[in-house]
């Protein structure tokens, strides 16, 4: 590479980091107005915002990118590897957010903000064709950004390819019909099996205990607080920048596992983003692959990982001690089959791991249609219902319960349900790899370690950044293509041994 | 005003509503940075904070708003008075931010970030002349910023100016000659009479139960929790924006009389910026007047109102129901001189209301000789040590304990500690005003009740905003000009009595 392009790529470097900068500060906000914002407050948050995300389209459009962009395409063959990613990450990037009109962009944003309002309001009192207009506008936009920028017809394709790059419909429907072909068998086996919690199992459990027990779970696991914390928020969620990540929880003194598990899940995305080559942050070298490839992570630990019996081997005592009277009638087999409890809900974010993905899809068979005009909004509650009768075996009584549960779709978020299932197909292909490449795995839970686990995970994916989009790093890693066979494996091996004791011992 | 220049007026106000916002955003990094910072992202934060200070300077340096400002101007008696405060105002930040050379700003910001770094290291080591030279810098810097903006040689006023407008060295030489008159023999009366606090008087006070005292306290007030909050940083400030005050303390459970009043403090200056016109933010119409006025305010509630028998006769109970076991043995009239304990220290941050006042003193009269000329770096610990002697009446062992004690002046902020004793004058002049309006306030206090106060302070200095400077708002609001009468009267009248009781009693 000669000197002048080098100049031109440490330029471009120089351009990407600053834009990272700025979008982090938006981050910031995002998370204070979740944790800490004084209610009334909103609307100078709101303000500063807005004022943030124009800073921040300014920094990552800067037409100064444009030409470095040129010049280095002009000279593409004399690019090293890592220097070729970030040149075709960026282009990706910066064509989608130059093309797009200001006016289109706004108009966007205007009806994400009404079409949200409208979600929750609907949602409250039940009314889905009061929202239905909101919908069809959302759905209309999503369809004038892909054909606006290079799409023509495929606006499904690029709303999946939005959050999992590479993907296609063709690909997702063919992976989710053979999940699918396995998956409902054996739910219906399980659920036939499996033994219902016992309500009242767990009551007052103390926040305070239930805080110590979090941080010392995700701490084991291999959160690093030193670049990281954990906070309070309604809705839980992991944000921030892979040197301050930030991720929240919620507590429940009657649902101490909800509270765990989650606080688990946003510390697999919380450990992706702090396993991300720190040097390269605010380039493609250092940034997650997409949607799928997180949830992978989220959903390893959450669920390979911390809902074993090697992990529940080392931490019930622990959690014995911290809840000695809460617990003291519960035997060790009946905790374990709590936090592995299945029993179908018609709430996508209730559900236990084996029905959750049944969920999904539901949501990728609607959103195929709606895409493909084959179903008209204000058919889609008749639909849902009849979907979920087939898929998930409930059938909502309202649509509160059923077709208006989600927020996605008021924020123009199609094409984002299929990561969820996409990151559980590839959580169980990734497990049974490292389990062969790493004899004696699960015995290092049994003794609270999960360093060998961490360390896998950060040199096979976390370190990688964007070098390889989700199917080539499903390949690369496990040495074969993403398959729902692991998944289905997985769930067989964990559950059915489970629930194949006579019911009624526990 | 006709049209058109109601139009330029409206769009400078949005003009300057934007860089208000933008700058808000730097405040709620340098909260965060204080209060939830993982250790870690230290780095990632710097970024964070310049590209914000360079997207700051850059919105409120709009060449638009010179445009603006020159129409405006040039139509000047046509404005309203508000419109008039607006222009002025506007005129006199924006002419300090754009006549400072791009270069020197970098230079002051590079020299006061190597200068605090200095700081922190020498006053650890005790080592002044390692010191000396980065002071040297930074008062060269400051005379060469005074000249650059046309204050010729007298760099002193302006610095004095910048922290109180409209003040003038001689001004405040004057007030603290006739303080300092009537404050030295007053401190010897009551250094002599009081007995010192029995060590070992507060232990072991929790800090859940401080916290609750706290907030109970802070409430009473009038502070907004609404718009606003309190969280725990190594030193405690209040920051943030009207709708959205953060203030901040820190616990000990020896000393929690420290963190009430140190938080009672910070609520005064966070009840000043929740009394400012919302409508009117980031304009001068809803802007504090400066240093002095804002110290006004945080002093009249900590001393004026929170220390006084009525304040105490409503909080006492509540206190020791708090601290029961804590307290048991301290009778009332011990705990309230603890409260209002009077002890000569070397340390200005440390010092009780009656000697902190000689403490600014003293650094005001080194100011003066450092800029006049008369006094060189090399020379301060002398002359420190032996003003202190004289001022004071101690002679600091160490320069650790004396000249380099204290932040400000690494970071260019020389000008501001007069400010301190100056909001010390306005309090006690403040509050005989307001005894003599309300009758029966400190009945209030008694009852719980600090509203009558609190709308007195929203009227008269809150909602002003910067319509008047600080000697005409003292004139217009108390109806005579600012004089250390009042305090020297305050002091007076509330430690004699208490100390004139024959010593050994309590």
């Amino acid at each position: 590479m000669v000197s002048s392009l080098s100049t031109a790529y440490d330029r471009l470097l120089t351009k990407l980091k600053r834009a990272y900068v700025v979008e982090t500060v938006g981050g910031v906000l995002g998370w204070d107005e979740q944790v800490n914002l004084p209610p009334e407050s909103a609307e100078l948050r709101a303000e500063q915002m807005a004022v943030m995300a124009e800073l921040s389209h300014q920094a990552s459009t800067d037409p100064e990118i444009e030409a470095l962009l040129r010049d280095l395409e002009a000279a593409r063959s004399q690019l090293s590897p890592d220097q070729e990613v970030v040149v075709r990450w960026t282009r990706r990037e910066y064509d989608r957010v130059t093309k797009l009109p200001a006016a289109f962009v706004a108009e966007r944003a205007r009806q994400s903000s009404a079409a949200y309002h409208a979600w929750a309001e609907c949602r409250k009192k039940n009314d889905f064709s009061g929202y239905a207009p909101f919908l069809e506008r959302q759905l209309a936009l999503a369809q004038e950004e892909a054909a606006l920028l290079g799409w023509g017809d495929r606006a499904y394709d690029y709303a999946i390819d939005k959050h999992d790059p590479g993907m296609t419909t063709a690909i997702v429907a063919a992976l989710f019909a053979e999940l699918k072909e396995g998956l409902l068998p054996l739910v219906r086996q399980i659920v036939a099996a499996a033994t219902p919690t016992p309500p009242d199992l767990f009551r007052g459990f103390p926040v305070e205990a239930q805080r110590v027990f979090l941080r010392e779970v995700t701490e084991k696991l291999g959160f690093d607080y030193r670049r990281g914390r954990i906070d309070v928020s309604l809705h839980p969620f992991c944000g921030g920048a892979p040197t301050d990540v930030r991720m929240t929880t919620r507590f429940n003194e009657d649902a101490p596992l909800d509270s765990l598990f989650s606080s688990i899940h946003e510390t697999g995305h919380g450990m992706y983003e702090q396993g991300l080559a720190i040097p390269d942050l605010g380039t493609p070298l250092g940034q997650s692959v997409g949607m799928g490839v997180h949830e992978s992570q989220s959903r390893l630990w959450e669920n390979q990982v911390s809902r074993s019996r090697a992990f529940w081997a080392y931490f019930e005592p622990r959690f014995r001690e911290l809840f000695a009277a809460q617990i003291e009638s519960v035997d060790s087999e009946t905790l374990y089959r709590a936090i592995n409890a299945v029993e179908p809900t018609l709430i996508r974010v209730e559900a236990d791991e084996v029905t959750y993905n049944l969920h999904i899809l539901l949501r990728f068979e609607i959103e195929q249609r709606l895409f493909k005009g084959e179903l008209a909004v204000r058919d889609l509650p008749a639909t849902w219902n009849a979907l979920s009768g087939e898929i998930v075996g409930l059938v909502p009584p309202n649509d509160t319960l059923g077709v208006l549960q989600d927020v996605h779709w008021s924020g123009g978020a199609f094409g984002y349900f299929p990561s969820y299932c996409i990151g559980n197909m590839m959580a169980a292909q990734l497990w049974y790899t490292v389990l062969r490449e790493i004899p004696g795995l699960e015995s290092d839970f049994a003794r609270g370690d999960f360093s060998r686990l961490l360390g896998w995970l950060r040199t096979k994916i976390h370190r990688e950044g964007r070098r390889h989009d989700t199917l080539a790093l499903v390949q690369r890693v496990t040495g074969e293509p993403l398959s729902p066979r692991h998944l289905l494996r997985y769930l067989r091996e964990r559950y059915l041994p489970l629930y194949a004791k006579p019911a009624g011992n526990a």
